[in-house]
């Protein structure tokens, strides 16, 4: 395929935060442009956000459905690849499964679905129309967290016995939602959000933080979700007490309400051979402990590191990848894996590695779990899926 | 009183950690001389330890029980003022009793005793005689651990929502107790330390670091106990849920299996204004987190810290202290707060901020809790005393 | 203008590391794309890396010349705004002349020539054409530089007295010209590089973020440059005392022999008011520090940073932006600022704020002082230009 | 020598900063007792301070000649061994002149004298006298210190090439000696404090430090000594180029103006091998910096490190160790010393580290040296003594 990927967004109209994250993300690596999208409910936003965004002006439509439609009529020398689907949590299946089914391999913004029911049937539908869907679990892009995974997967921790996942966020740590603020106002409120708030939002991706670096399940959990701020329709708060599938504990906190946090999603795991940490706001370093010997500070771009992390690397150890390169490497990915797709090639491990359906499902089935067990004067709660 | 405070010693002999601790932070601050010992069950040792501290050794004892009745007979130039009780758990509260009710004030090691009902008889005791107690409780003598408690008792950080305590150590990953490792060998055997282990030996501090920095009193905990290392026949490993007096809630982590890990004990407490971080490694740190505007890195010695910080600094900012120096503001407090008492003074309040026996029935309690919340399948279970 | 900017590249073919950063740093704001290039001196190696970027064929080209005769004939509708040049230092002046006076607008890697006299023609031609030249001292692109320059220039720290900045890094602490090493080839080779070796390349990086943080001027200074690894032809180390116009005084350092270092450019700036340090290896954070309250830790996308800073940052606080957005951030700039001269408005302050050739004859000249003030037994040089 | 060594110190009165880190020093291992006094030249300060020490009256003297003479003729089991001079520079070289000639061995502040001429003629009579002299370069006394010039003793970083020194303070950064401040009043005199200010009171450590870590000898330096607080009568900031006796370059930096810093020395060496890293306010961990394996992290207490690290060290990794040990650690060396010299032992070389009039020596040279250099026009000035 000698040229770049088709690209179509549902959602990320002006003031949307994710949307244009998703826009950098895909075009940091010239592997795909962004050619059509329905960016808003609101078709005049929806207007002018394509002419923000230079788009040609019989592209952008006032609505996902027009787009789908007509953009499957399109030329195969226009017609796109790929629908990128940025809408909150309650606007993810209806779209995602009609792109699937015009044909359209698809992105689509974390958690998978409203429900675990709907993330189930998107699944089945991906696997149906025979279709690829990446869930943008951003944190899995970065090197560091690649390099963590390999250094557990290979045995140099030895078996894992204890992981602490934490996310603390403050950003909701006042009634935002009563501010006009529309972040807060959509994920605050369980007819658009789901069933969740905090753990929906944060929970889910340290979460899949913690199985995607370990290699295990969580396979009980007991948990305590909170709504912290008064008036609040969703819990802003949430911890649990985890049990894996190898016997393995575990620690998980997710929070929106500490005040003065910004971003702090951190993961530390330790095996019977040593112990890991990494830390989003130092994304570029893993720090690996040893029982008998000095700690190690392993950083992105360095020599010693795996296939996996060297992959994800843009540039040399020194010059600091963040946010929007972890994001971009989902993209990356998944656009070398549609090529190679396309070439009837097999795409390599590296680029296979992005999270998809059976991560979402597993995510859906976290957060209900998660709200069940809270409810519950049990102490424990199977998360089977 | 113008002379030095006299003491002796239980506990402590050659190769003990916590004794030499113990008799550095006592001499730091030239306000206490140790004068006497029964260093070890072995009264060989005991004289050999004895020798090695340049004491008379008339005065070095091959038993407690015979050191206790005869420098009770001491005469008033000479007698001791404080006993410095060291040895495991099992041996704490034969000897305390036995030095309260000879007219000793008492220091203690953690946890207080063998079972919250040997805590309750010697807290009883103490109270009956009159006498004081000291309960080394190290963590809450460092500035900024005594700074944070000020930040929060003053309102700084509004009404406090979510606490996060941890105390990560490795020292304990393999099964060190079978190769004559001493510390290992008795904080591993139920018939000296008692029904916990790491609950008991770090859980306590981490307990008594939320409780005494907040203010708060955990009334409710769901516990998830393990023995992680094979054979072992004490609890190596920990964590809770909290649920607060004040309706906040909270995580507590205490593990001794986390391989690499030296001795990470850590808090963070967030209010609705607000939130802190201090760790044991960089002790003379204590970070502010605001939501609107920078985090400020409060220090050791600076000129704008409160009273309580102030008055248990040594020297100047940027001259780290550390853990014998926290160790020492136990015993200076407990000396001034003696000194003041013997003179019929009112102990000025930072003087009297020292840990004692109402804290070390909390501890107890907490162990107790710990215990049977985890062998409960119930999830919350309530920590009264 | 209501299209993106079109870009052509001179220089970074397959294997290249300036021009790939180039590329992706111009993609990432959807403001520009890049349609034409000679990427290297090897007709094919152009050829191949065109398609790699999914170019149409017969705008890649196998010389500069000949893209920028072509290129200069496009009809409008297709014809490039900018040229991008990322070729080694002897490669700078002649394709920046011929683009300018092609009527292009020009993008050029630091340092701006072969030689001061070089760089003084372009800032006249320059002039003369009316083009505009964004010159690529990317570290003056990080948002919490931005702040930092912000931070002085509005007076909180008073009046400066002290700066130190520092650009220490390994990769070249042996003889790697000597393993067909391209970056280390080219850098090492007076022909290709110019006078000096580190300090032309990364000595005048940490020379422009001192001028440019600080807002002032360094008007003396006093070099011992030296030549560590045996067999190398130019120098790789250096150190020098600097005296500004206002009286301060400061050091600057820069290698590349320190083994084990990465990247790890950091200044350090004191007013009689209070202080500011900033490292490139935790580029978010900017720490201020003051004589009589607690160190701030101002972080990119905090609520409470300057317009300069939020200006140039594309994510909320919490989310890690790098070098790539550093990068970003000159070429957003830059293509907002010819936009906004296109369309005959006045270019905010924040963003007419990017390097050009004031920056680059400044540069050139420091090189210069360099090399002479460390030849010479004399203790202060002159920097004038 | 079956006792602690007695020690009289001259100096340290009330208010005194220096002297009470040195009682707390001193006091911290039980090797050595404080039995008399000189505390003042204020006699009623000097009675007033030996009753704050819970001295007995008739050792407290009113001034230093008293002292030395009557504890010369004590009987053998009350006779001081040790005398502890921590009064202001001037007062360095009569009362330790006195010490020694009366048979005491001596402890001595740095720097050493007020003049090299005096620092010469301390050193010859120390030598005449056969007496011991510990000189209080406070900052070798850390482990991590220690393991830093262990590592580079066995070549681990290979050839040095490059060592960085710095000690920013900030106190100094207002016209404090106009304000009744003590420690500020004689520093900045020059009557008392000697030719040089800062680069007397903080220089002379880096110097040190950056001498005893690399193992190697300034031999050549080029100065910009700078006095930047108006009224000030001796400099308060400096930094230097240096050259050492086996051809690696460096840079030694100190001020006391650097507003809103502490106490910030650190110190940086690159070998043809590695690199390392330790910075006084982290100085439990040593960084080691390798080209192509991830840094470590070395530890003070760690099961992995040197003999002199771990002879040095108190308590196990992760409970830090701070100034007051370092500085007990010259104490204990210097007292283990002795005994082991009083008992016709060979000292161990562990125990033989520490700091005597050699360094003083040296210490006073790199004064005159940088203030010559910094008035001198010519570029390199030599460092020999």
């Amino acid at each position: 395929m000698q040229r770049k990927l088709r690209m179509a967004m549902i959602g990320g109209g002006r003031g949307s935060f994710i949307g244009a994250v998703h826009r950098m993300a895909a075009a940091l690596d010239g592997q795909i442009e962004l050619v059509a999208g329905a960016f808003s409910a609101d078709p005049e936003c929806s207007r002018l956000t394509g002419q923000d965004l230079f788009l040609d002006a019989d592209r952008v439509y006032p609505d996902y459905v027009t787009m789908l439609e007509k953009e499957s009529l399109q030329p195969v020398d226009k017609k796109v690849d790929v629908i990128s689907i940025v809408t909150p949590n309650h606007l993810h299946t209806a779209p995602a499964l009609m792109a699937l089914e015009k044909g359209f391999d698809v992105v689509l913004e974390k958690p998978m679905a409203f429900s675990l029911q709907e993330a189930l049937l998107l699944d089945k539908k991906r696997k149906e129309t025979g279709r690829e869907l990446l869930l943008c679990h951003t944190y899995t892009g970065y090197p560091m967290v690649k390099e963590a995974r390999a250094r557990i997967a290979n045995g140099e921790l030895g078996i894992i016995r204890k992981i602490y996942g934490e996310y603390p966020q403050g950003w909701l740590h006042t009634f935002l939602e009563n501010t006009q603020h529309k972040q807060a106002d959509w994920r605050t409120d369980p007819a658009r959000s789901g069933a969740a708030g905090a753990i929906g939002d944060i929970g889910t991706h340290i979460f899949n933080l913690i199985e995607y670096v370990s290699g295990l399940q969580v396979h009980q959990l007991c948990a305590d979700v909170n709504t912290v701020v008064t008036g609040r329709k969703l819990d802003d708060d949430g911890a649990a007490l985890l049990r894996f599938n190898n016997g393995a504990s575990g620690v998980l906190m997710a929070t929106q309400v500490a005040a003065g946090e910004e971003n702090k999603i951190c993961i530390r795991v330790y095996g019977d051979k040593g112990g890991l940490e990494w830390h989003q706001q130092d994304p570029n370093t893993l720090l690996l402990k040893w029982p008998d010997r000095p700690a190690e500070i392993v950083r992105t771009g360095a020599s010693y590191v795996s296939e996996a992390a060297r992959h994800n690397t843009r540039v040399p150890a020194g010059h600091p990848e963040g946010y929007l390169e972890a994001f971009g490497n989902l993209y990356r990915n998944f656009a070398l894996f549609l090529r190679a797709k396309a070439s009837g090639q097999t795409p390599s491990v590296v680029v296979a590695d992005y999270p998809g359906t059976t991560e979402g499902v597993r995510g859906m089935a976290f957060i209900e779990c998660m709200i069940n067990s809270s409810r519950s004067s049990k102490k424990w709660t199977d998360l089977t899926v």
